[in-house]
Formats: structure tokens, C-alpha cells, sequence
């Protein structure tokens, strides 16, 4: 541990908080410490200064106005984990997990272990407070996103941890929609944790030890791994592919695009509540696709049902990629270039009354079926300002002809915090 | 497509063979057509030739004495499908499957599309040939290697292809060893295709063409994604972690040691059968690691369970990663430094009769249980000239403390004949 490391380690927590849930010794009912939220040292002071060996040489900021992994350049995969608070869980339980989390996330997002004496630094008559299997990879551009679910606020009427005046509008159960087989057991959850990166060990080595430091307080309800990124946020990354085969999330919201998050993305001060100013709301949908079925479908129909083609991913109104659709164009015969129920029309801002989201989502596939076929899909993940904002687009595309082809079977809704300042921690102005 | 592309296409197989099975034409008694061994074009020569924008500038030889995906540098992703033949698949069945297998794992692992047409180049009234995910992705590193289990010779004493005769000695069903918990629905199969890339969506997309080729003749019985490669097969590569968080696979066979290959991995020409000189055997075993309860034994434990230390690897005796271990050394008081029931210990060669296998594992992580603990642990893959290598190792593993913490859950035995020759195909030794 490097001098620097040792003066941010300080600066941003006592040590002796994480400590205590690194190792599993916070029970229920125990309270966390405050976290100096006064620290001397900023985040990205600190990042610039890391000289630890295991640190990425650019991670992603954990701390400021917004938290990462929203804007940041899509990664190309995914650790997703949604969580239950344990049942007797208070207030202060609540508050110390997210310290906690906060502290390890700025950790790990640094390519740091979660903790100063982390996978084989403390005593060797105790368990390591890091698992390990992340050391030597680095940052891998891990971002960590914490966000919090309707049953956090009011689980069948009872405000378990004394928010529920401060619940955003809007902020619970999605209604259903035509096409939805959802498995309870895929859905929901009190906070979630998306944990993305280049390198999936790192993924996964974030959630394992979040879920470690959360034992006996919250314990993961579902998970999903994702891989092939199916959107992109800057205009340098390429537009990848979903299992269709077709280019996904071309006309995705960019991160240098300020009006467009504005608009779209960020609630804002002006929106209730106050808390979540700089923050988003999170949609996870687990969508299962016939892959097997939809491979039998000819090209011709395939390119109507998107309302693209499949090689260059061009609107069939004309042009390229980035070609917008002329909704209005049509054939010789009078028929829509863009068809009536394609899926490009329907989820377009002109139908849905200009509005957008920015998408996130990732392949999944999660081994076969019992007929042999690949039990596989998206794993379809938005961020919008207001959650009314996806049950539009939801309603729109439920006449997409595509949903033949799919069927959804997870779905969850978070509200997605601001940025934490650096030393405080991801909720801290829910419980201010 | 490029005129060499074209050449190759045309050398390599007839172009109606293999879309009869793309397209999913071959039903069940249909024969395959004869792949012209004797092309004029080698497939190296082919390789060094392509100039598809599709193809990787250095993708790994599908053709050649052995099969790609064995020695190769591990690649970071796996994508594993075990096989079982349809019902009424007759012996012309099985062998067309292997032709169109081996034809469009040649094109694929090049880079390009599964037939010439692939993926947006055939009539818009059709089903592609290609499913298209891969589109843009490049080879990617990616090998594909086929296997034939146990059942393809024997099936409850069906002798189905006419091959009883020619079935490898120790070609059966593993023995039970201790700590086996064995999900059928996860072991065995009639075929197994190992499909590694740098980029898992490349993976992904061999086994799902591979798996839509075979429809009709062959489905999936169960298949496995992996991350994180446990083991490095060349001295450039380092030496990667598991789940448990120790490097694993530093004491690997690597691919440039011949002597080493030919006495523990390749099986020869002194060795029956003469079809399989030239090949290996391959054991899969999908172990459960409890990561949960591991993450609470005390560092020095997880040491002396290993048999090496965490942070560098080095044997428990001393020296650096890797330093040979001990097996002599002890302490002051006598006891071993190296400790008896350690893993490094029992599956060293010197106790188990010189014998070494080739690893090619991967991590995994398949969700969580209903405890809300990670479905995780090691996908363990290794390469041996004969089964009875593995089966001596892993009864002598049998008192490994480290298997209190694992429970072997999935396992299966090929026989993966040697690459086929350009123009032909993966097992026609088999039917010679």
C-alpha cells in the first residue's frame, strides 16, 4: 500500500467502518458510522494519485454529481444483482450497507481491493476481507451503480426504514404488459447493484464481495451475467449486435448529448423529490428471444419486422446507420418504407411524444432448455428521468410484430441516486 | 466475398452440402454428400489469403494434425455444448453432420459467415444461413473442437453407427468418485463442441450455428459458458485466478513443450485406435464451488488447503510461483511444509505415478440459489492421452480438504479425434 493509497483510504472512510462489514461482523440491528462526508481529499484527486499496482491507469470516477455507469462508455459485460434487505433490518442497517457499499465500490472501481488490507494483506488467522480473484486485472473500467426499489419504500404497507414521505412518483411495480410471463424470482428487489466492466471477473468479483459486505443485512434476490454490450454511449464505440443478429441501440442517447440527458435522462431539481436530483430511474427487463424461431424467419421479413437491414442496420426508408427514419415515406403502392408495426416505428420519440431513453441492456444466455434450444435473450436495461417514460414505449411496442419473437420474464424498477460526493455515500440525501 | 474467398469456398466443400444443412433441409435418413478430401487449396494457404472484412488477420488453423482449442493460447471465453443424436439418425447422418460441422467451424473460426451466403447475402426471401450476431466481430481467436462421448459407440448396447468396434478402450462413463453429486441432465453426450473466443458473443455464435446445422440430426443436451480461463497453455500467458481467488494452472502443460505433449496429451500412432492418433481425450466436470463458506476460512487455511500461498502463488516450500514444490520439506517439527491432504500435494505427478494432464478450465457463474449465495465454480476441462490419467488424479484427490468446499455437479468423457486434414472433416477416421 502506497503512501497515497493509505492517505485516500483515510480520508475517504474510517477504516474501521468498512471493516466491520467487510468481515461480516455487522449483525442485524447494528449501526454503521457516520462517514466523514467533510474529507479533505476529493475522489479525483485521489484516483490521480493512485499509485497502487493493481489500479487501472483511467478508472471511472465512483464519486461526483452523477453515478457512473449511466453515461459511461458502455462496457462489454455485466454482473446484475437485485437485493432484499433481510427482514429485521433498521434504519441504521440500511445506512451503514450503503456506506459500506459506497466505500468498496470506490475501492474496486480503482482497481483497489476492498479494503486496505484486502485478498492476502491481513492477518493470515483471518479470512481476507477481498476474495482475491480480481487481483492483477486492474480497474477493467469497472463502474458500480447502487438503486433503490418501490419494497424499499413500502413493502405491503409497511415503511420498514422510514422513507416512504420521500418515495419518488411513479417509483413502483410496472403494470403489466401484453407479452409478460414474469417470474417473480427474476424480479423486483429492495436496491440492485449493476456492476459493469471489460473483464467479467471483475464483474463478478464486484457483486460477490458487495454481497459479501451486505451478509446479514441484504441478501441478493436475483442475478443476471450479460455479455456483448447491445447499445453504446459515445459516438467512438461501435453499434453492436443483439441475438436477432441486427445492430442495437444506434440511435441511443450519447453521453455528450447535455440537452438530450437533460431532457431524458437526469431528474432534475425541479423534479420531486429533491434527492434524486442527478439521479435516473433504472428499468431492468429479462426479455427471452425464440432465437431458434426467429432464425427461421426470411431476411425480407426480419429487416420489416425491425424496420432496418439487418447488414448495415439502415432505416428501410433509406440512407445509413445513422440515417433517421422517414416515418412518413412509402412505396409506389402507398404502403409505410418504415412498416406500420416494426419496431423502429413504434419505440420512435414521434409516436411516443418525443420521448427517449438511454439503453444499457446486454446479451444473456443462460444455457439451454430441455428441447436443446439456447435459453438465451437481452437483458434490456434504460435509464429515463421519469419511469412513465419506458411504460410509454412499453404500451407503444406492445402491437411490435417482434414480440412474437419474445417473451418477458424479469422486470425491476429502481430510482437511481445521484452521485455521492466524495467520502458521503450513494443515498446519503434520502436520509438527510 | 472476395475471389479468394470464393476459391476457398469452392475447394473446401461443395456448396450444396453444406447449405442443405444450414438451411436445416437434412432430415433424419438424408445422407450427406462426399467433402472432397483431395482440394487443391490448403487450408493454411486459404487462411493467409482471405481478404473478407469479417476475417481476423490471424485466426487460429481450423485444419491440421491436431485439433485447434487444445494447445492454443487460452482464450478468455468458452462456449461448451454437449450433443446427443436424434432418435432415427442413421450412420449417413452422422457423418454429414461432422462434414457440415467441420466445413463451417473452417469458415467460422476464419472469421467469416457459415456458408458463403451467411448471414444478409442470400435472397431476401429466404432465412439466412448465418444468425449475424457476429457480423463485424473478426475470428477473434476463436477455435471450435469436437468430441465423440461414450454413447455415440454404445448406446445400451446399441452399436447405432457401426462403430462399436472401433470404440477407444477406457471410452466410458467416468467412475463415481467421492463428492460426486452428478446432474444427468448436465453429463454426458453423444457429441460435445468446444467453442473458445476472446469475445463471447464469437462463442456464442459458433454453438448457436453449429447447434441450428445439426437441427434434425443432433440437440443440445446441456452447455456451459465460461469466463476468467483457469490455466494458461503458453509461458507469455499469465497465470489466471479462479473463484476460490489462487492462480490456477501454473504448473500446466504448455504448448511448446513436444515432449511433454506427446507423452501426456496426444494420443499416438503405438496407441489403439489408429484413428484417434493424433487426438486426445476430454473430460469436462462442472464443479460448484460453496465461494460463500470458502470466503470464511482464515487466510493461512485457505494456504494450507492449496498448498501455495494466495497473493504469488509459490508453493507452501518456498521459492516464487513457480518454483517446483517440496513434497520433502518440512518444518521444525516434521511436519510437511507442502501439507498432506493439500491440493498442490495430491495432484502432483509424484504421487500419482508421473502422470500429468493438460487443464483448459474456465470460471462460471450461472445466477444464484434460492439462499441468495452465487451459482458459481469451475468449469474444469482438461486434455489427457488416456481417461485413466484424469481418473487417477481425481482419486487421488479423493481426500482433498479443498473438496469440503466443492460438489461435482456436471461430467462428461469424448474422445476428440485428430483435426481433420483441408477439405475434409473432424472424425472420417472413424469411418474410413
Amino acid at each position: 500500500m502506497t503512501e497515497d493509497e493509505a492517505l485516500t483510504d483515510t480520508a475517504v472512510a474510517p477504516n474501521g467502518v468498512s471493516r466491520r462489514g467487510l468481515l461480516g461482523l455487522v449483525g442485524a440491528g447494528a449501526a454503521g458510522l457516520a462517514i466523514g462526508a467533510g474529507a479533505g481529499v476529493a475522489g479525483g484527486t485521489a484516483i490521480a494519485r493512485a499509485a497502487d499496482a493493481g489500479a487501472s491507469a483511467s478508472p471511472y470516477e465512483f464519486y461526483g454529481p452523477h453515478q457512473a455507469g449511466i453515461t459511461t462508455p458502455v462496457q462489454d459485460h455485466l454482473h446484475f444483482a437485485a437485493f432484499d434487505m433481510m427482514a429485521r433490518t433498521d434504519r441504521a442497517d440500511l445506512i451503514s450497507l450503503l456506506q459500506d457499499w459506497s466505500y468498496a465500490a470506490a475501492r474496486m472501481t480503482r482497481g483497489l481491493d476492498v479494503s486496505a488490507t484486502g485478498a492476502v494483506g491481513g492477518s493470515p488467522e483471518a479470512p481476507p476481507d477481498d476474495t482475491g480473484e480480481a487481483l492483477g486485472l486492474g480497474a477493467s473500467g469497472l463502474t458500480i451503480t447502487i438503486g433503490f426499489g418501490p419494497t424499499l419504500f413500502d413493502l405491503d404497507g409497511a415503511d420498514r426504514y422510514g422513507i416512504g414521505d420521500r418515495r419518488p412518483t411513479g417509483l413502483e411495480k410496472l403494470p403489466a404488459f401484453l407479452g409478460d410471463d414474469l417470474d417473480p424470482d427474476a424480479s423486483g428487489g429492495d436496491l440492485c447493484i449493476q456492476a459493469c466492466a471489460d473483464d467479467p471477473q471483475v464483474a463478478v468479483h464486484a457483486i460477490r464481495n458487495l454481497s459479501r459486505i451486505a451478509f446479514g443485512r441484504a441478501k441478493i434476490r436475483w442475478s443476471q451475467m450479460g455479455f456483448g454490450r447491445t447499445s453504446r454511449t459515445t459516438s467512438e464505440q461501435q453499434t453492436p449486435r443483439n441475438l436477432f443478429g441486427f445492430k442495437d441501440g444506434t440511435a441511443n442517447i450519447l453521453a455528450d448529448d447535455t440537452a438530450a440527458l437533460g431532457e431524458h435522462v437526469w431528474s432534475a431539481a425541479s423534479d420531486a423529490p429533491a434527492w434524486m436530483a442527478g439521479g435516473s430511474y433504472l428499468v431492468a427487463r429479462k426479455i427471452a428471444m425464440l432465437i431458434e424461431t426467429w432464425d427461421r424467419v426470411r431476411l425480407s421479413e426480419q429487416n420489416a419486422i425491425v424496420g432496418r437491414d439487418k447488414g448495415q442496420g439502415a432505416p428501410l426508408s433509406g440512407g445509413d446507420e445513422y440515417s433517421a427514419p422517414d416515418l412518413q415515406a412509402t412505396d409506389a403502392g402507398g404502403s409505410p418504407l418504415v412498416p406500420e408495426r416494426s419496431h423502429v416505428r413504434l419505440a420512435h420519440p414521434d409516436l411516443n411524444g418525443g420521448v427517449r431513453i438511454l439503453r444499457r441492456g446486454y446479451n444473456f444466455v443462460d444455457g439451454n432448455t430441455d428441447l436443446g434450444r439456447l435459453d438465451a435473450g437481452l437483458f434490456f436495461l434504460s435509464y429515463q428521468r421519469r419511469p412513465e417514460q419506458f411504460v410509454r414505449i412499453q404500451r407503444s411496442l406492445s402491437t411490435d410484430v417482434m414480440s412474437e419473437y419474445l417473451r418477458h420474464i424479469g422486470s425491476g424498477l429502481w430510482a437511481v441516486p445521484p452521485g455521492a460526493a466524495a467520502g458521503s455515500y450513494v443515498g446519503a440525501g434520502l436520509f438527510a
